[in-house]
């Protein structure tokens, strides 16, 4: 089996390390093969290329098993709008390119993390909501540009039914092995996209009757996840909206370096933290590897089906945090100082 | 002073009842004299006009002082994405005709409410933010349809630099009376019109040397409102962002039940809850009037100046729950059961 490793930008590669380390062990312990290579990608490939997804890596990812990327982005880019080249059209070209439409991004609190969140224990117990973020249209894929002699700027939102559909359709089946609950999220009392959106996912659910479906407007869903995480189960969305709400939710995980996301679709997988680049800590070694541990494990179940194998991975991050050892993300005031670990320690 | 009663749909009949009482025992007390008049709106209107807003409703609310709305919206239409007339269209146009381009939604927690919310007291205690959300543009007023046989659906997502310009100008305004910090929120390392909206935001600050102004991505500002809602003070936003992030943040508050807000711009001033129509507990006679309350209370003091009054009212909201009332969604396990009020008597 073919890996590719895709650390991109800032803490990307720091993290990407570790979850490589892990899928190696693992490899050694179960008596797998892995053959893992390398390639560039946003800033990064920019500085090396002058393009933030060169052909060269483009043509790697289509003839791989499963790929474990970093992140991309960069403050050159975020301090000046008007930069024509980005870091993130790697990623987007990227997850359009592959066809890596469905976004699964599961939020689960790990018990002892509980009192690392700034929700209070008694509203999270319990949470464990899988969201599908649909993730190659949307305004990240419409139509956009200047007008106006450049006084005016405008992006499309945009889906068509076969988008919703085949995502929608994915979201059914996993209630399915879950709590038959599918929250279906959007703005259809404002945008005709999600009305469309709406629609679809109705028709979608009658093939489902066993599966119970609610809509929820986004500015209320933004609410409700605070205020009652536990009353989600599989969560529905469109691309921005969902990349607002599963940040959002990372709070309910107690931190956004806990978080793992696999982007499935075509054909080959990818597998990713939810957590950015962090310019801000990049470099100083305490970013937690764990989301992109986590990532190699969605990787082992998803793209290879090793059940296994992903429940070790997942077994020995459990059995890490009960014995204590924390990044410092997730350290709280009783985490003894010994206890908190570096990023490649913890790795 | 001319007054105009918007009730709208749902809950918002039983909550602008409590908001009007309110402004009538001020003019008792003070000796002002408002006179009132009422108008419909949303589906309500429809039901009556056919239309959500009818002209005669806008002629009211061109030659009136001060407006305070309730609430529009009814599950009818959300349940049916096909129809075409629809209540939100009353709420969008008035906004747009009215020039209401401001939205302020002031974030701040009654002392007496700490225990109420999901978030964890210590993190809660101090937060105080005020959104400046931008209402008359973004996707709620870019084109939007159907396309390649109804198949596809798109909006327009859209900026003017001048629609950036004159909500920013107050947004910095705003802070140099309180703590002197801009977090303009928006999604520049995707979107064009949030790089129009960067840039724009950029040169405003210029002029207010003596504000720190802060550029964060709207996924990253979802997770650290409420990980850290302390580190925020003005929060500057277009009208889809903010719409989700300010129904998030009323989490900080305890419950959307407490949140007025103010939309201004041209002439006359509208004062609304930020909650919705609530249908699930229309008539129930459960509802927090408190949200309409406080509206009264920015309508005082925004659209007449009216400071002293406009406090009076904030404190007896205070006072009322220092003495222990509280509605159903502020009440707390340690709340006795003879103080959890109705609508009305809350009023
Ligand atoms: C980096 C950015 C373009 C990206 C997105 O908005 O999709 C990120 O926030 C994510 O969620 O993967
Ligand atoms: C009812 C709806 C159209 C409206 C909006 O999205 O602006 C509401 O959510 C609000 O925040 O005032």
């Amino acid at each position: 089996k073919k890996i590719t490793i895709l650390p991109g930008d800032g803490i990307g590669k720091e993290v990407t390390a570790c979850g490589k380390k892990v899928l190696e062990q693992i490899a050694e312990c179960f008596g797998h093969e892995f053959v893992f290579d390398y390639a560039v990608i946003g800033h990064d490939a920019i500085e090396s290329t002058g393009d933030p997804l060169p052909e060269e890596t483009l043509t790697k990812l289509k003839n791989t098993d499963a790929i474990l990327f970093g992140a991309v982005g960069h403050p050159k880019y975020d301090n000046d709008p008007t930069l024509k080249v980005r870091p993130e059209q790697g990623l987007l070209k990227m997850r359009k390119e592959l066809g890596l439409y469905a976004n699964l991004r599961p939020i689960k609190l790990f018990d002892e993390l509980l009192e690392a969140s700034s929700i209070k224990p008694e509203i999270l117990r319990g949470a464990d909501i899988l969201f599908f973020r649909e993730l190659t249209g949307d305004v990240y894929f419409g139509e956009r540009g200047r007008k106006n002699n450049n006084e005016t700027a405008y992006d499309t939102m945009i889906y068509s039914k076969f988008e919703v559909e085949r995502i929608a359709h994915k979201a059914f089946k996993a209630a399915q092995t879950r709590k038959n609950k599918v929250t279906s999220v959007d703005k259809a009392n404002v945008l005709e996209s999600s009305r469309l959106w709406r629609a679809v996912v109705q028709e979608v659910a009658k093939e489902y009757p066993d599966v119970t479906v609610e809509h929820m407007f986004v500015d209320a869903a933004a609410m409700k996840l605070i205020q009652n995480p536990r009353s989600f189960d599989v969560v529905l969305t469109g691309n921005l909206f969902g990349d607002i709400l599963t940040d959002e939710a990372s709070q309910i995980a107690g931190s956004m370096g806990m978080l793992a996301s696999a982007s499935v679709g075509d054909k080959v997988g990818l597998y990713e933290p939810i957590h950015g680049s962090a310019h801000d800590i990049t470099g100083k070694g305490i970013a937690n590897p764990l989301a992109s541990i986590l990532s190699a494990a969605l990787l082992l179940d998803i793209s290879f089906g090793l059940k296994e194998e992903s429940e070790t991975v997942i077994k020995a991050v459990e059995k890490t945090l009960q014995e204590g050892y924390r990044t410092k993300d997730i350290a709280d005031s009783s985490t003894a100082l010994e206890k908190i670990l570096g990023t490649e320690v913890m790795g």
